[in-house]
This record gives structure tokens, sequence and C-alpha cells, in this order.
């Protein structure tokens, strides 16, 4: 299905530009793995045609894996999902006195048929939906593979590191 | 807008056929009134297409409010209420082991920007969403508001003959 | 029912005046679209007559939407649908250490008979009160409805918009 | 302000005449202490006038304590609370699928102003509203004084009697 | 049952001098209405033979009525209401990261047999816990309730007035 | 402290008989360990003068651990620990339409000073409650360690051959 | 990475037997789509042993990816994600009374490093858990592909279908 | 089991450095009571095999009690009490938007079979770890004994002393 040279393996998609802080977590963790990706603002609400347009043409252009960020009642997740066979990951986003609890529900609680795989709101969630989008990459990526075991090494090894450093206090 | 001799007035659609005992809470309601009405079955997730075409359709037939029911990560009225300018009626159900909570918030949180007017869980709702429909079509329409102050007078009175049944018991 | 050159069409209520800013939202939204309204200050508990006595009134002066904003045990919204037959929004509004949890389920779980259509928590949700105003009202008001569907454009344009400028940086 | 010879000191209100299984905890507690008391139903929403002309009522026709059961977005004993200066003690009522947190919050979390006292969800709230209404009125009535001491020494014994049958079995 | 001068009619409770901030709307309000009180400091977890003594002596001192804050697991009011016939009204109190909840459930769902009467969370459940207070004792005082009505009528004109300034801005 | 040949060393203390079916998994899994237990009603609300009385005398009667089941506004773990020294195991009990939630936030939110154990809602929580009073004993007792480490192999081996088993079917 | 001929491509591992009949939704779905699959019994915290051997052979073993539902505190999900670098997908379960609220929070919210995609509570999870899964193995699987744009077809289909159905009625 | 001259005999470990300001209210309380306690850092999922190390190696190292604090999906407590037969103490601790929820969830709720005693989140629950290891430790040490009941003494005092600082004001 992919074409050569995909503009981007995996698109970063949020519901608002105020999801930005949040979601950079996501482009970061990309970056640091070599990972081709993009930020792409649309809105199940404010924009319903360009998210769908968006989705029916990501797969064509060779992208591969779909994040998407966002809050309050977050529909953005479950209408993307529901457009395009390619796996999709959500970032609940804290964006009202709920406290992302509003965005988690929306999010995970999906009913049977089309999946979204969800992980936990906010900074966290994006990381590890890039976390996740990799190790999908992996499966057929080796080199990927060995950069995902290096990093697994570096945060063992932080946390071997920062003990030290406690003991020194 | 309206078309002469639009086919319903207020369509009452609803994302899966097990919300179907809930919903007719409402077309009962509206029946009651005499409002004409459809009953309609799209889902967010599973028929984006069909609920895009029929809520593209919805004023073009003369609809006027269209009332949704939704469980789960229930999206189906965020996703109508940003494809049409019709007043748009939410109704969460109890479809999950978390008793409609989850539809409630992702309903009920919508951003900034495109209104769902949220009712309560379950059937209490629906008959509410119906009701609500009711009061907006009566603003023009005074012989339907002569059917609510009745309607009104009618609760008030079964009250009161609720309350000597008590004192016969 | 509406008398000639109403006072206004839409009366925003509110529990409190620390409400105001919230509220705002809703009076600002109305402004843009040129629809005439009210801000009115009246309390289920501190004031039952005055909120019966405005309630009662406000159908004979011509108001047609009621959007009524309160906090904590939020029971203006119900108090006041109960005593009009006009069409009452609600607008959950965090004024408590629950977040708006506590106003959110005393507004939206009305019982059945008693209509009110509730929004989000705070500002995006007393936005949303005012749209869903202007939608009904737009039924009837094809200079109102050519002016949604700016509303409706502006906000996707504005999407795209930020988008490009996301793209800049 | 009392009447000589009052029908009843406590009176008993309720939204719906499905809550009086869980009221009659209520009615049965102060019945065992000889108090007497009415069972009287009226809706904050299907009957705003009922409630207010019973409430205005009550302290001429010499009660003096309103004990109010509801559920979902209960707002029967705020909207009494605002129409007397008789204590009230609210029972909150588990009639939704929220399990009584709904009615819970609608009804404790009465701004500051207009006082009513919240009970446990069900049963056990509605007989320990009967019991506080008796601590109050046997502020002035030593034999009900008497007897509440000899209520608390009968569940003390209770609790001794049925460890005992604990043991044997 | 009660002595000649009482020290104070109403005690009002806290389990923490971190509370202080809160109970002293409690304070206030019955400064301001007049009536007698006094402001204790003792802990159901840290000094239960303190609570125990302070609340066996209480009615014998002419005390009436017990106003018990509490934070966190707040057994404190279900304790004292455990040991005395008075009655006793309990104001939950934010202590904790889960902003209350904790004090509120732990307050108000007393098993039956023991009752507490539970205000909102915070200032406004201490404010309201003094007017409960008040509406107790005005029962049997016609001066207490003419402070009552006039507090009353104050709340009504300060809304009318605030609405006023509204208009002005 | 303790003496000779106590009557028990696990106290299973539970708030009223209706928690026996719950707590019955503690004296059961006691029993199984051989370790000596007793099974105590009391009441923190009901027979506070009893609870002081049971509190008390538990140590010197060769107590070593209480273990409390409590439901609804669950203070008795609480008043246990605030008169003794000795570790006291908290297990909320699902006794209110809450399911729970209500008496694990009245166990487990204990202010600092006064500390309980608190174990799961329910049935695994009361074993829980065992095992751990066991884990605790067999600091000093090297044949109930191994009894533990026998108990922690068959739950392992357990898990394997009901692999097995779905394997079969 | 993978040998010739795996075993299985996806593994679906459960806490406990009692989990069977929620995980068999996931297996249903795989077996649906002729996706190798095994189920697997492991528990983090009875067989913590047994469930890192699985964990570190699952890749050698040619499983791409590992499905895992469990209930209550249920670390399963995270305790495998932390020790391979397939991809993880997590199925809360509801298996106490907070109604499965508990495992959704235990999984979801994973820290920043070690990423779980989490699904609905219960069979909706449980069946999209597999889709989810199809989907990335779809990525690398023409067929696969082809089959799950039939399974979205037929989806569609079936809402059209029971559409029809609703009007016979 | 215990070897002479342990290093410490209260290990408390955390999850990650940020939970430094929380775990150390549990060192400083085991300090003042002059129990010998380690600060350890290794987390169950960026470091399993240092956690399964740590774990394994306590008992022979003479610690006799494991406190744990962790936040988010908090699985460090159970991850480690399913690997060692010692007592575990868990502490929930703030560190998502969720406020500890999550975290309190996900330890409080083990399954039957490992237990888990939880704690309050946040510091009360560090302190309250600290003073559960040292009522069990004290169990077998009469100068540690003397110690707690001169420290449930000095919180009294201190107690009756704000109580008198209160009246000075």
């Amino acid at each position: 299905m992919q074409k050569k040279k995909p503009e981007c393996l995996v698109s970063v998609v949020m519901g608002s530009d105020s999801d930005l802080s949040i979601m950079e977590e996501a482009t970061k963790a990309l970056g640091e793995f070599g990972v081709s990706h993009e930020l792409y603002l649309t809105s199940a609400h404010r924009t319903p045609e360009r998210t769908t347009a968006f989705t029916k043409a990501a797969a064509k252009r060779g992208v591969k894996i779909i994040i998407v960020g966002a809050g309050a009642a977050a529909h953005l997740a479950g209408v993307i999902a529901a457009q395009t066979l390619l796996p999709v990951i959500a970032v609940p986003i804290n964006a009202t006195s709920l406290q992302g609890l509003d965005a988690l529900l929306a999010m995970v609680q999906m009913p049977g048929g089309i999946p979204v795989g969800t992980m936990a709101i906010g900074k966290a969630g994006a990381k590890n939906a890039a976390l996740l989008a990799i190790r999908i990459l992996a499966l057929e990526d080796e080199a990927l593979q060995k950069k995902l075991a290096a990093y697994v090494k570096k945060m063992a090894d932080d946390v071997e590191r920062k003990h030290e450093n406690l003991k020194l206090k």
C-alpha cells in the first residue's frame, strides 16, 4: 500500500493548537528515533471535511500510524479511526475542569468494531503514543528495534544514576 | 430553508439498535404531541459516510431538530452537530460498565463552537429530548404550546392524584 | 406569543455575579450574531420569588430562549424550566472544589417531564449555549442561518490558518 | 410561631411516589418515637406552585422540621429550604444509573445562605433523617430524649447480642 | 436539659487547626446572629479521649448543637454523633488531593442509627452549618427567627442590587 | 507486651454482622495458615464504648494485629487505630449504592499520625488482610514463612494448571 | 526478528481464567480474520517468573503483538510491556465493585517510557484489541487489509440492514 | 531469616526521583524513631530486573518491611509484593492530572493472594507508611513501643496546645 519515499510514517494530529505543548512530546520522541513524522491540525467538530480528507489520504501518502491528541469531548481519534484502516493511537488531553477524565473516557470507551489504542492523559501519554508507534514500526525494522533496545537500556541506566545521586545528597 | 410538507420535523437518531428501548421514549413523546418524526439508525464509527449523508440532507428534508442517542464513547451527537446548523439534542445511554458516565461526558463536554444540548442518561433523557424539541417547535406553533401547557398541567395533576393515593394506603 | 419589538430574544440568567466572567462568553457570542439579549441575575435559593416572577414574565416579554448558568448544587435551570414552556439551556459552572461535576449532574440529570439542554462546564459551555440558542432562532431566520454558516466557515478557516502557522514555527 | 395541636411536627416530603419505599424508613422511625408526622408528595419540577404553597404553609401548620427525599437532579430540598426558615433535612435517592451520586451532589453542595442538612443515599439516610429530626425535637422534649437514649442503648445491645450469635455459629 | 446561662449554644469543633480559615465562616455567621458559640479543637484520631470527654460534657454544659469540620478520612463528626444525643452538623473540608470528596463521603454516608447532617465542602458548607444551627435554635426563639427572616431578605436584596450594578457596567 | 498463650494473634473485627460473608475470607485464610484468631463484632458508631474497651484490651490479651472490615462511612478502622499501637489493617466493604468507594476513601485517606493499611474493597481485600497479617507474623516465625512460601507456590501452580485446562477446552 | 512459521502472531494473555469469557472476544475476532494466535494464562502477581519467561520468549517465538486482559489493580499489561519491545494492547476487565474503573486507570495511566495501548473496559475492548492488532499486522499484509476493508463494509451494511428492520416493526 | 546487623530494617522504595519530596516524609519519620532504613530508586517499568533483584535480596539483607511510593499506573508495590514474602506498604502519589486516584486504585485494588497495605495519597500516606512499619517492628521491640506511645502522646499534646493558641487569638 505504501508509496515509495513516504512524506512521513507517523502523522501526529491534534484538534486544537492549544494541544501543541502536549503533542510535541510525541514529535520529539519520534524525532529522537529518526522516524519521519508530521504535525497536523484538524478538528472533528470544526473541520469535519478536512478531517475526512486528511484521514482518507493518509494511507495513500504512506502514513502508517496516526497519533491523535484531543481534549474535552475528544471525538477526533474515533472519527479518524472510523475512516481509515491504519492503527490509531489516542492521547487524551486535560483541557477542561474535569482534568482529562472526559477526554480519556471519550477516547478509550470506543464501541466494538473501531479500535483506538488509548494512552495516559497528557505528556506521558503523548510520549508513549510515539513509543507505541515506534514499537509497531520496529516489527519490520531491525535498526529501529536496536534503537528501542538502547532507549530502554538508557531509561534503566538513568534510574540507576539517579539512585546514586540520591545517595550523595 | 424548510421544504413544504416535510417528511418529519424531528429526527431521532441512534448509534445502535440496542439503544431502541431508550430512544422509544423520545418517539413516544413526540407521537403523543403529534409531532412528525422518524427513527434513524446510523453510527459515527461504523457508518461515517451514512452519518454525513443523513446529516447533510436533514435540513433539506425539512427536519428542524435532531435528537441523538448513543452510548460508550458517544461521538454521534457531536459528529452530527459538526455537519449541520440544526439544533442537536443528545441523550447519553448507559451501555457499558461505567453506567453512562462515559457517554455523558463524551456528549456534554463539547468544545466551544459546536453546541450539543445534553439531557439525562437514559429514558428520562430521551423523553426530555423530545420535550425540548417540542418546546423549540412550540415557539412558532401555538397549538403545540397549548399541548405543552396541558401536558405540564397533567403532570401536576398526576402528582396530586398520587399524593391522594398515598394517603389511602 | 411574542410581542412586537421584544426587549430581547435570549435571556442569559445567572445565579451569582461571580458567574459573570463565564456567562459573558454567552452574551459576547449573542452580540456577535446581533441577537438581542439581556443579562439577568437571580438565584433559585436566595431569590425564589424573583426567579418565579422573572420566569413567568419571560415569554410575555418576547423572550424565546433562556440560558442559565449556575454552580454548586445548580438548581436554577431546573427551577426556571419548571415554570416556563420556553426552551432552557443550562451552563454548569465550576464554583466549588468538585470542579463543576456537582453543577453538571445537578443540571443534566433532570427527571423526565422538564427538559433542560445542558452544555459543557464553563466558558466553552456558555459559548455553546449561545450558539444553540442561535441555531434555534435560525430555524425561522434565514439571515441568522447565513451568519451561522459564515461562523462555521470561519472556524474551519481558523483551523487551517493555525495549521499553516504551526508549520512556520 | 407554632399553633396549638399541630397536625404534625415533621413533614416527610418526596418528589416522586417511586421514592416511597425509601422514605418509609423515615416515617417508620418517626412513628416508633411517637413523633407526629405526615407524608407529602410534591415535585420541584412538576408542581412548583404546589411546592411553594406547601412550604409557605408548613411553619403555620406547626411543622417544625421538613425531611425531603429526591433522586436524580434532586432540587426539591434546596427549593423548599429557599422558601422556609424551618430546618430542612435531605435524603438523596438512588434513582438513576449514577447510583445516587447525582442526587447527593445536587443536595449537599448548596451554596452559602440556604442550608440543607444532607444524609446518606437511600434507606440509611432516610432513617437518619428521622433520627436527626428527633434529636432536634428532643432539645426541648425530655421524654423524647429518654426515648433516644433508650434507642441508642438498644442499638448497642443488638450489636452485643449479634456478637454472641456469631460465636454460636 | 440545658443549664442556666450556658457557656455557648453551638460548639464549632474541628479536627485540625489548618481547618480554621474554613470553620471561621461558621463562627462568623453565628456571631452575626448573636448566637453564643465556641471554637474547639479535637481530633478523632490524635485525641480520641479528649473527643469523648468533650462530647460527653457538651450537653451538660448547655451546648445544643455541635458543628464539626474535618478533612481527609473525616471521622470526627460520626465519632461525636455516636457519643451524644445532640444534633451534629458536619462540614467536609478539602484537605487532600481528592478535593474534599473523601471527607464528604466519610461524613455523609453514615450508616443507619447515628445521624450526621452534612453540608457542602468548604466555606459555603461552614456558613450553612451555622445557618442550619440557627434555624434549629430559632424554632424556640422568635427573635432569632426575625433575624433569619431579615438575613434572607438581605440576601435577596443583595441579588437585586448586584443585578442593578451589572446593568451599569 | 504479649502474654503467654494468647487467645488469638489476629483479631478480625467488623462493624456489622452483614459484613460476615466478606470477613470470613479473612478468618478462612488465617485458619488455613493455623494462625489463632477471633471474630469480633463492634461498631464505631453504635457501640463506641465497646469499641474502646475492645481496642484497649487487645494488646494485653496478646493480639498482635487487628483486621477491621466496615462499609459506608467506614470509621471503625481509624477509630481503633487511634486507640492502640498495634498494626491495623482495613477492609472496605461495598455496603451502599456507591459500591465501596465511600468505605475505601473513609479508610485509606487517614491523616498523618494514625496509620491504617488498607486493602481492596470486598472479599479480595479480606483475604489479603489475612495474608498481610500472616506476612507480619512470619517475620518472627519461620514455620509461618514456609507456609507462606508454599502458599505462593501453590498459587503459581494453580495458574499453570488452569492454563493447561484452557488448552484442553 | 521473526522466525519462519511462527506458532502465532498474536498472543492473548490474561491474568485469571475468570477473564476468559471477555478475552474470547479477542480470540474469536482473530480467528475470524485467520490470524494465528494463542491464549495464555499468567499473572503479574501470582506468577511473576512465568510472566517474565513468557514475555522474554514471545518475540523469539515469532509473536508480534501481545494483547493483555486483566482486572482490579491490573498490572499485567504494564509488567509485560516493561519486558518486551513488542507492541502491547491492554483490555481492562470489570472484576471488582468499581466496575472496571480500577483496571482502566491501572492500565491506561502508564508513565512515560513504556507504552500500553488501552482499549475499552470489557468485551468491546477485547474485540477492539484484536482489531487493532489486525490493523497493525495489515500494514505489511495486503490480504489482511482486504479482510479489514470487508469487515468494515459488513459493519456498515449491518447498520443499514438493522435500520430497515426498524422500519418494518 | 534476618542476618545479624542488617543494613536497614525498612526499605523505602520509589519509582521516580520526582517522588522524593513525598517519600522523605517516610524516611524522616523512620529517622525520628531511630529505625534503620534506606531510600531505593527502582521502577517497575523502566527497571524490571533491578526491581526483581532488589526485591529478592531484600529479606536476605535483613530488610523486614518494604514501603513503596509510586504515581500514575502505580504497579511497583504490587510487583514487589509478588516477589517477596515481606510485608509491603504502598503510598499512592499524585503524579498526574487525576490527582492520585489512579495510583490509589492501582495500588489498593490488588487481587486476592498478594497483599499490599495501602496508605493515603501523598505526604500523609508516606508518613503513615513509616508509622505502620514502626508499629509492626514494635511488636517485638519494647523500646520502639515506648517511642510510639510517646509519639502518640505528643500528637495529643499538640492538639491541646494548638487549642489553647486558638483561644489567644
